[in-house]
């Protein structure tokens, strides 16, 4: 069962939750305006049904909603922010904004954060760069839910790369893609169903490829992109170390089985080597390579031959990656968010907790 | 059937007949390093077993063996280069440098190369950086065999990425990986032993899943990492255009299907947009990001507790990206380079062209 809301009911809700907890008006606007983009494009899991989450670690002190964040290094295409523990949603815009800056003067940006928290959906902060006739690159790391190849130990997680590029007349080209075969949310979703899972998504906690979603809570793992050695998985266990090390290690935040998970409720781990969590952001002005028309020109080709080959049999059209996404974004920023009961729920708590109206429908 | 070579016979080989080609005596000394630096980490389909077609290319005037490599527009941070269609070998190295040494002087480097052919493997260009205390970051695109998620038309090449990152008294992480399930030399593999594929390497002509290594001949496709959309495989299609847009749109080379194949007796696409195949090389000071020590203390505990991981059953233990293809170089510049009696047959073929001795045993 589903509640259908408008946007503009769920931003007034999300951002009334985020004052209460001490949100400046600035950052909780923002904050909303970040967290239900992913409402909007359709990753639910990554939305306002995370709202509670942020709460609850806000409730155990591991959120800190008045952050000092901080440019810790920089040279003239780089930093380092130091998130002081803030919502992502706040921290990583910063940083975005920086990247740009950056990519302003000399070409590129590349911003490497620690001491964050989750901070929504990728795509959001890198199609930024797009408003500027910028390439954005976006990463960040998880809290360990990932085994690598051969490992039966989960030490990455589910780390998501986001690449967002600029056309002239053709929509642009938003790659956000976790580096496993699939999406926890998806996982998620089979759990609720209680459907099996198609092989090369999760091992259980011996190793053994399974097809159960219920393994991963029973101390089993999502598998990388590609799902085993034959399909390829050394190359998915590759690209989330890759975001691993470029948000964790050159940021000095925590990394591989150290990133503090996002459920309050689970203990943070043993012995941090760093700080919060970590992410990584680039920017690059297109016009730092070519002229921006000539390029335009250029990818407009691309991504018309790309949108226009001809599908196989059973498919209806090859799509460019954002397709799906910005589809759903005009879908229901007209036609509304729909939401399930228990995260109705879950608002209505918030809203008692912080005396609060609930959205209407 | 195959014969053990001595690395310095196929390296003096190698440079002779980049010379009887009419290279300089430091560009072919540079081409001969780079392609036999594949055979070395046993990467064997892009090592000398390519020396003749490189030679054919040449031939159809479609290498130019004396390039004017020119840098035509920069940033601090940027660049573009043209490779006046000379030997990726040659043209690769140039761009690195640059990227290198803008990464000297603002933090990172970032350089699209244009007009130039096949560099090798990724891995030689990208480790450069590594001697630089510097992340370095390569990628390349090449011509079509692979069919993005639901096209039966072949829209994008094997399109690698490569990220080598120094660490301090571990082995340094170097993941160098084409963006399919399988490369394509895993594929000839089979082909010649008549051996089935696993599901999710290719596709047949209308775009069925197959298991039959010859489709590709036949008008199939490579698959892109994941193999179908149920297992991921519009991340690996987006991988993949994130390569050719960086390496071909972004430096005015070809891009997509107009990318011109390796093998010379295939005709060049019609209505090419750009000039040759497209590469993309970045570089990133570690000290633009944090202290040297710092991260190399973190990504040395990084590696060891990947390295120390609890291996599945029936797995020996868990490898960090690299790994293998390090314990290669050290074993065959030891006991010497197997090649098949094939590729011997054409290195005879070259010496007797070109009046040079073959290598000897």
């Amino acid at each position: 069962m589903e509640r259908i809301y408008d946007y503009d009911q769920l931003w007034r809700f999300t951002k009334d939750v985020f004052t209460s907890i001490g949100c400046s008006e600035d950052h909780a606007a923002l904050a909303a305006t970040g967290l239900l983009r992913a409402d909007l494009r359709g990753i639910d899991s990554h939305g306002i049904a995370r709202l509670t989450g942020y709460v609850r670690l806000w409730e155990a002190k591991r959120a800190n909603s008045k952050p000092d964040i901080q440019i810790v290094h920089e040279t003239l295409s780089t930093g380092v922010v130091d998130g002081d523990s803030g919502l992502g949603l706040v921290v990583a815009p910063f940083a975005m904004v920086l990247a740009i800056g950056k990519a302003k003067q000399v070409g590129t940006g590349w911003i490497a954060v620690r001491n964050s928290n989750h901070f929504g959906i990728a795509a959001q902060h890198a199609m930024k760069a797009l408003e500027e006739d910028m390439i954005g690159i976006v990463m960040t790391n998880a809290s360990a839910l990932v085994a690598p190849t051969f490992s039966v130990e989960r030490l990455l997680g589910t780390n998501p790369i986001c690449v967002a590029i600029p056309a002239g007349i053709e929509p642009p080209f938003v790659a956000d893609l976790a580096t496993t075969t699939a999406a926890n949310g998806k996982l998620e979703i089979l759990q609720r169903k209680n459907q099996e899972a198609p092989t090369g998504w999760i091992q259980d906690k011996d190793g053994n490829i399974s097809t159960n979603p219920h393994e991963l809570k029973g101390g089993g793992a999502l598998l990388p992109l590609g799902g085993d050695r034959d399909h390829g998985s050394h190359k998915g266990y590759a690209l989330g170390a890759i975001v691993d090390i470029f948000s964790g290690v050159l940021s000095g935040a925590n990394y591989g089985p150290w990133v503090p998970p996002f459920p309050a409720f689970i203990p943070v781990p043993e012995n941090m080597p760093g700080k919060g969590i970590g992410h990584f952001f680039g920017a690059m002005r297109i016009d730092a390579f070519r002229k921006g028309d000539a390029f335009k020109k250029d990818m407009d080709q691309w991504l018309k031959r790309f949108r226009e080959a001809k599908p196989a049999k059973g498919f209806e059209k090859v799509l460019v990656p954002g397709d799906p996404e910005r589809n759903m974004e005009t879908d229901r920023k007209k036609n509304g968010i729909p939401l399930m009961n228990a995260v109705v729920e879950d608002l209505n708590y918030l809203a008692e907790r912080f005396k609060i109206s609930a959205p209407r429908q």
